[in-house]
């Protein structure tokens, strides 16, 4: 397969411009300033001193105007939400249990009491927050509730002027709360508002936890968690309330207020929509979660692709050893999640536009469609992160299980990253839900029977309208192969006309579903998942393909022009079982598109190097002793 | 789709004894064994007390009889091969670092000593290593090779009545060396053999490491490899040699010998052959790991099935909050790969049984193709095991990534083993060029290079006349698809026509290797890993249709029947994209196939506790607090 030419050159330096994009500048300086020795690895550090250096770590940040950029200028804050999840992407360059303490203590627990509070908890939190004054925790998930949080079980009862927050038993502790064990001083617990007897769903409320020399307040039960597969310089823990007892302003009352009197009152009539509403304003922790998954992914990619150019194993006929980059199997482990890498950086920087140019005054479909964009991105981009560290493991053989190689701490502190700031493939059904519905219901609601029962309604049959304007398919098969497999008009066609297809077959089937709710989302659960992903995929291509345009050098250019193409074709490789068996792709156009991924792969195999280059990771996070020797 | 239907209720036990098979009677006793408490895991264990508590475990199992059955009944061994390797195979179910660790000392350092020395080192060391008087090593791999081990670059070279082993540079450092850094005192080192000025190709050597004290000896250069992803209990290093006199005797030399003038002698001219010949004996380390990374793999796959079965989240419409593993997305997550690890199980099983039938007497081919089997099942095995842990991870949410619930140690532990014991795109190579060749040549040659070479030769015609009496295909397409899907005899002809078709295409593409042997092996190694993989698939499926034959409990046998239709089908699934591709299946019945998947894990859910209690492992190896509370 004739693949197009590439430059046989081009300077890393142009690629980063494109891929530092709008929050450039920042980017330098939060390089700059990690590139410095006190935030080096833990290589075969026990728990205790790591958690200290990562404390340590997390002070040298709070120096620095970054931590702030993301809370009110009213309040010392940057005002930059934008810039504040870029900087968290790029701590993951770096120890990933920095990025998650310092995801924890200023996206979770200042974003809370930023976004769910009001004045009042402003003024008396934010500086201290961001300057580290006050350390806190972000008590959601619970040990018998973590995808399903509507269904918390700590109450926060209205009682003589004040909450009492209470763990009614054992499934209702707080579990995996990051800053609990060690150093939290106050934690934002989510708990069922009770006030007259009545529930008004769950709520979030400001809870000490410890007193100023760290022992557990009275009625606080804390315990740590214990040793983790990764991430262990972060100290999470459990924690559980007997009657502890809050002064009514504890309540984070933006969406919800209770008065003197015990008299509940929201700007949101319903307890579901209103709860979900909460939630959507926290997404910048999963944004932040899909991004620094991005950064660790690269790290592991240069990590690999250096290797791959240095180590050699067996000769060719003139005797010389071969770099094991040059090895088509080699290639093809690589390469393709290479060019899936920046795929998704681009759509990462395209989501975290939208999430800083949104205003409260947006459409509500708006912020919906924000959300599930950030719930399918996290997805993606946490999946790959777990499947491309494993492959550039292996890629490594045995130095590639040694701690010095980094390799293994990479795959151990990402691991979760897939089932925390929601469950991958309950963020997916999410993404399937929104396309159903539109982003018009209460969205979050997760539940398979609340996402059963819209196609009991009439919902479905607009879902069948939309899709049925479809654009010929036709269009599809014209051409050589080699004249359509490079074009990107062709690529997007194919992403658009999938996505169409499978969204219309799972609403189609879930019409059915008045009669067994459960039943029926159950047996179209693969259809739902799938669903979410090929929509994400379509719109990371989208991204990826604009990108490009932005890209003023010409021979950078052109190399992305491939590396999108490389994207493009090994995702449509991945699901040719799909584009085959619906026609949309003949079996000798299938082969060939395996061809094409083989060509590619060659055709980019120089400038491997420079790709990686490109992320410009701070030389420390890559001082593999594998690279040396 | 209507799947046959299964007992409403098997007896686990019933399917023990078929998983037990012809060693049934030795696993009984490694699992008493290892019930006991000092075979515990690791949790939270710093390196030196893991290292500590892993030899004295090793001394534990050194009490028993099971170490030395591997070895020659004249010297105090149980002369039962298989049960040896099936001893090692049990060993998975526990701290994964024992496991490699006995298979150092047993398996690869002993295993030498018995299979390329001679009644002199047999006579004098083979007691003291059952016993562990002798701790020793297995010091093959290189800083520089480690696929390509026939160009290891530490020398012997005799002189003066005995030989000197010498490292010439950095590269020949023997690396990630177990028993290495701590506890061995003597190594079997491989080294390139010169006499008289010649290269007689590398041998192996017993080369004493430390003293009584555990000091190294004078030329001896003993470094530890520092801190790994997983498997911290065993002591792995690196060696290096100044010029260390060993007496002649020192050579290991069944397959080569220097007499007292310095003339080498051999039974085997060919260097290469020679040494490839030795390799060849040396597979038992191979088997071993392919099975333990099976037994790990079940541990997974228990831990989270019961966790499955006991989780629960979101309600139904009759209230009640559903088990995950009621959700088809779950099922397909587990099911699947458990109906895989069942697959591999017999055919390792069945591999364990023909290595140890088979006697130094029987063809060469046979004994290739035995090579062949280990080297195609250890890849299989382990990359199964890394994917299907990962997934079990997934499966238990936040509470799989706490190291007490065990799935972080699993997952740690085995991450290496898809590259040891020979890498495993490197062995999928060796099982191709079997094929290619039908194991008539220098087997275990895996350069590229050699294997390119065959093919500019008559060989592969031979392959073509072969494959071309192929059965007609139509015969796959008879049928209703609920008719066909279910047929064992449809599942294997279409395996088979797969496997001939791949092999067949691999070796047209190979036809032009003459004028550029690198080229074309590079540009057809896709295709050469695809017919390794498939031709292993075949072989699992056949395995597991025999192992179907033994079980006598009539309920336990259709429970097989169906979980052997979930591997077939689910791998049929997953190569979807071929069978369209190549017209063997149409796309109807390409969409029948995912139903009837879905189909079989709504079958075999309710049995899925007794399936993986089925293999029996001992509870202390299942306590993880996420199944208690």
């Amino acid at each position: 397969m004739d693949v197009p030419e590439v430059p046989s050159k081009v300077d890393p330096d142009s690629l980063t411009a494109v891929l530092d994009g709008r929050w450039a500048e920042l980017r330098r300086g939060v390089r700059a300033q990690m590139a410095g020795t006190e935030f080096r690895d833990p290589i075969d550090l026990a728990t205790e001193p790591h958690r200290a250096q990562v404390l340590d770590q997390l002070r040298a940040l709070a120096a620095t105007d970054r931590p702030g950029l993301g809370f009110d200028p009213a309040y010392g804050g940057g005002g930059d939400v934008g810039g504040s999840v870029t900087s968290f992407e790029m701590l993951g360059y770096g120890d990933l249990s920095l990025m998650v303490k310092a995801g924890v203590q200023w996206g979770l627990f200042g974003g809370a009491v930023q976004l769910l509070g009001t004045e009042g908890h402003h003024e008396r939190y934010l500086r201290s927050i961001v300057n580290l004054d006050l350390l806190g925790c972000f008590a959601m998930t619970e040990h018998g509730h973590g995808s399903d949080v509507q269904h918390l079980r700590t109450t926060a009862t209205y009682e003589d002027g004040g909450f009492v927050v209470h763990t009614p038993d054992p499934m209702a502790q707080k579990e995996y709360i990051g800053n609990a064990a060690r150093d939290g001083r106050m934690a934002v617990v989510f708990a069922q508002l009770i006030t007259g007897g009545e529930s008004r769903g769950v709520h979030a409320f400001l809870v000490p936890i410890r007193d100023t020399e760290g022992n557990p307040l009275p009625g606080v039960s804390i315990e740590d968690c214990g040793p983790k597969a990764g991430l262990n310089g972060v100290d999470n823990g459990r924690l559980s309330f007997d009657h502890v007892r809050v002064p009514r302003e504890a309540l984070l009352n933006r969406f919800g207020d209770v008065d003197e009197n015990g008299t509940y009152s929201s700007p949101i009539e319903s307890d579901s929509r209103r709860f979900f509403t909460m939630l959507g304003t926290l997404i910048r922790g999963r944004v932040s979660v899909g991004g620094s998954a991005g950064s660790a992914t690269k790290r592991a990619l240069a990590l690999a692709i250096r290797y791959g150019e240095h180590r050699r194993q067996f000769a060719t006929p003139d005797g010389e050893e071969v770099v094991i980059l040059d090895y088509l199997a080699h290639q093809r482990k690589l390469l393709p999640a290479l060019a899936k890498t920046y795929a998704l950086h681009f759509a990462q920087e395209e989501l975290v536009s939208k999430l800083h140019d949104i205003d409260s005054s947006a459409p509500e479909e708006e912020q919906r469609e924000l959300e599930s964009r950030a719930a399918g991105l996290k997805a993606l981009n946490t999946w790959h992160a777990t499947a491309t560290i494993q492959a550039a493991r292996e890629a490594c053989g045995g130095a590639g299980y040694l701690a010095e190689n980094l390799l293994p701490g990479l795959k151990a502190d990402t691991d979760v990253f897939t089932t925390f700031e929601g469950d991958n493939t309950v963020l997916l059904q999410l993404v399937a839900k929104g396309l159903l519905t539109s982003y018009k219901q209460d969205f979050q609601d997760l539940s398979p029977l609340a996402t059963a029962r819209f196609f009991a309604e009439q919902v479905v049959s607009a879902v069948l309208e939309r899709t049925s304007a479809r654009k010929a398919v036709e269009a599809l098969t014209e051409g050589s192969d080699a004249e359509v497999f490079f074009r990107r008009e062709w690529q997007l066609r194919l992403f658009e006309d999938r996505e169409e297809h499978v969204v219309e077959g799972v609403a189609k089937r879930l019409r059915k579903a008045a009669s067994d709710p459960f039943g029926v989302f159950n047996s179209a659960q693969d259809h739902v998942l799938r669903a979410g992903r090929v929509h994400v995929e379509r719109l990371v291509l989208t991204a990826f393909a604009a990108a490009i345009e932005r890209c003023e050098d010409p021979d950078a250019r052109t190399l992305l022009e491939r590396v999108c193409d490389l994207y493009a074709l090994s995702a449509i490789e991945e699901d040719l079982a799909w584009f085959l068996g619906h026609g949309r792709l003949t079996a000798s156009r299938g082969k060939a598109v395996t061809a094409a991924v083989n060509g590619l792969c060659a055709q980019l195999r120089p400038h491997a190097r420079a790709l990686v280059d490109a992320f410009a990771i701070p030389e420390q996070f890559l001082a593999a002793p594998m690279l040396k020797s």
